[in-house]
């Protein structure tokens, strides 16, 4: 027998292309066209360097009490991890932990399975409606644990506040995590129900809306067990998780909060702006209401399209897999970097075929 | 039925205190008492944090090539994490799958049963000899992966090259994971090793020798298949670990070698001129070659020593553990955090029925 035969194999989580060239308009992975608040590089360049001969502090003092002054919510109610997959994929290993199958959408971010996969939990998927919307019936049969992100990706829809709080009170016996990485981009987040649902886990992350991808800062919201459940795992694992740079310039980014609201409000702006001018190009797309647009063309096959965008490179997200694979998911860009956009797919089409239906 | 039943209940691991006092001398986790390299400051300096926007580069590339050119290996060798914890607890999930016990040291680095618990892996422990020294023999039957730190923590003991090959080279079906947190203070690695065992892997970290704890940097080393499992379970837990900051400071400390050097050439000079101040108090301990000495007292209980340092703000670490209840563990500071700590020994065990034994 050989050491191979006890790895552990897994089918990894495979992310957007990373290209590296000087002119590329990058739409591809829902990072955020503009830079972090300038109150993050002066807290940066205000940092004593020589502490970094330290462990940084393991609670993230300085991220937690801004983040629970930000949402009005207790310390103990904050986890914080490495970017929002961290703190996903330690709750998947907390809290999915049964014999009865996790359920989430057909259609979803596709980092579910792989955590379930490797961490040998059972998944069952629930398929979306025509219209991609969830079906909430659908979660309300026995099950081992709940996730959804809301707004879902890679479609871009929103469920109610309404719509999630049924789902997370028919369902006292399990957690329901809610994955709401791009509510800031028009829904509303269901963090204020965790001190009415003890099985309520919130998770946000800093990098679409505050622009910090490059920083990896997730938080997790829930009631103070479930937060002492998941600071259980995570002390099982890695006691110094996020490094004192993070911590520094996570505080701060929380603390600018016009330059937030700001900045959301112009990804919003072009984003129903980019609406009409999709439309006009033939394209269809659901009712976005994340800092992305999940579009097909009437005519031109998805992968076509995106073959011929990254010829430019226009880099935009296309997924070979079922009921997807015939849409493109295109990350909000500066107003610049969509006009480039529009003028290629313009010219585009209409060398293919025309832009009409 | 409740939520809570489903929950992985754990038992994390312990942290060494980390207070926060404006004057304490801190000598109990492990840190290094000198700043990093000024290179280090400068490329933060330099940084450009409107990058931060963007994801950091999944492969930690520029990181990853500064340790190939440093170890004289291949890219392909080489797996960074966030901290050396992040890059074992990594190595446990994906190596340790079998139904065989793994084995390690009965005193070690207190994460192996954690980890070993969390990840249900079952485990046996081979008692150090009286000397706390391994016995090789202890590691040469039927096991599922072997994990030792090298030297050993927090005895400080070290073992030869050539001890640890004969384990190697007596298990090839199974992963031998060697954790030189402690190497660079007077050991040999084995890291050469990697080449001509496949199933060899290194672990190294930058919170010591480099002085950077606080930015999360850990690496492994070992054969191009071992590195590339090891990448699948990352990817699927979490694609982008290493956020920028630690990539450009890690590749930074890592070309000023000669910093580097003289950082570890001034603690291992106070290590062993505080080996003989410790004797001449009474204290006899292990010939550590780490950054810590390990230390128990002739006449006084460790635990009231360890209490009564910690009444002036020196803080070492105590373990209330079986063999070891009797020890200290204190880490190598500054000449003159030292000179205190002697100076307080000298009066508190004069007070205390002399220095004598």
């Amino acid at each position: 027998m050989s050491w191979e035969e006890n790895v552990r194999k897994v089918v990894p989580y495979a992310a957007g292309e990373q290209p590296k060239k000087e002119k590329m308009i990058k739409l591809n992975t829902n990072e955020c066209p503009y830079p972090p608040s300038p109150m993050v590089a002066r807290a940066a360049s205000l940092m004593d360097l020589g502490d970094l001969r330290l462990y940084p502090d393991y609670n993230a003092e300085i991220l937690v009490e801004s983040l629970a002054e930000y949402h009005d919510v207790r310390r103990e109610n904050i986890f914080v991890g490495v970017g929002s997959d961290d703190v996903l994929a330690m709750a998947f290993l907390a809290f999915f932990d049964g014999d009865r199958p996790v359920l989430f959408p057909d259609v979803t971010y596709s980092f579910y399975d792989v955590w379930a996969d490797l961490y040998r939990i059972p998944y069952k998927l629930c398929p979306l409606s025509e219209d991609w919307h969830m079906r909430k019936e659908d979660y309300f049969g026995e099950n081992g644990g709940i996730i959804f992100p809301n707004p879902n990706a890679p479609t871009g829809v929103l469920e109610s506040a309404a719509f999630v709080e049924d789902i997370v009170r028919e369902n006292p016996d399990v957690v329901v995590i809610v994955d709401e990485a791009y509510i800031d981009f028009g829904g509303e987040s269901v963090l204020p129900l965790i001190n009415q649902y003890e099985n309520l886990l919130v998770v946000q992350t800093f990098s679409k809306s505050r622009a910090m991808a490059g920083a990896r800062i997730g938080a997790a919201f829930g009631s103070e067990k479930l937060i002492r459940y998941l600071d259980d795992v995570k002390f099982s694992i890695n006691s110094y998780t996020m490094n004192l740079p993070a911590q520094v310039m996570g505080a701060e980014a929380v603390k600018d909060d016009v330059y937030f609201r700001d900045l959301v409000k112009r990804i919003v702006r072009t984003r129903e702006y980019s609406k009409e001018r999709l439309k006009d190009l033939g394209f269809t797309f659901t009712d976005s209401m994340a800092n992305f647009i999940f579009a097909t063309h009437s005519r031109i096959p998805a992968k076509q399209i995106y073959e011929a965008l990254k010829g430019v490179d226009i880099y935009v997200r296309y997924f070979n897999k079922p009921r997807i694979d015939d849409y493109l998911r295109i990350t909000i860009g500066t107003d610049t970097e969509m006009e480039s956009l529009f003028t290629f797919l313009e010219k585009y089409l209409s060398a293919n075929g025309g832009n009409e239906n």
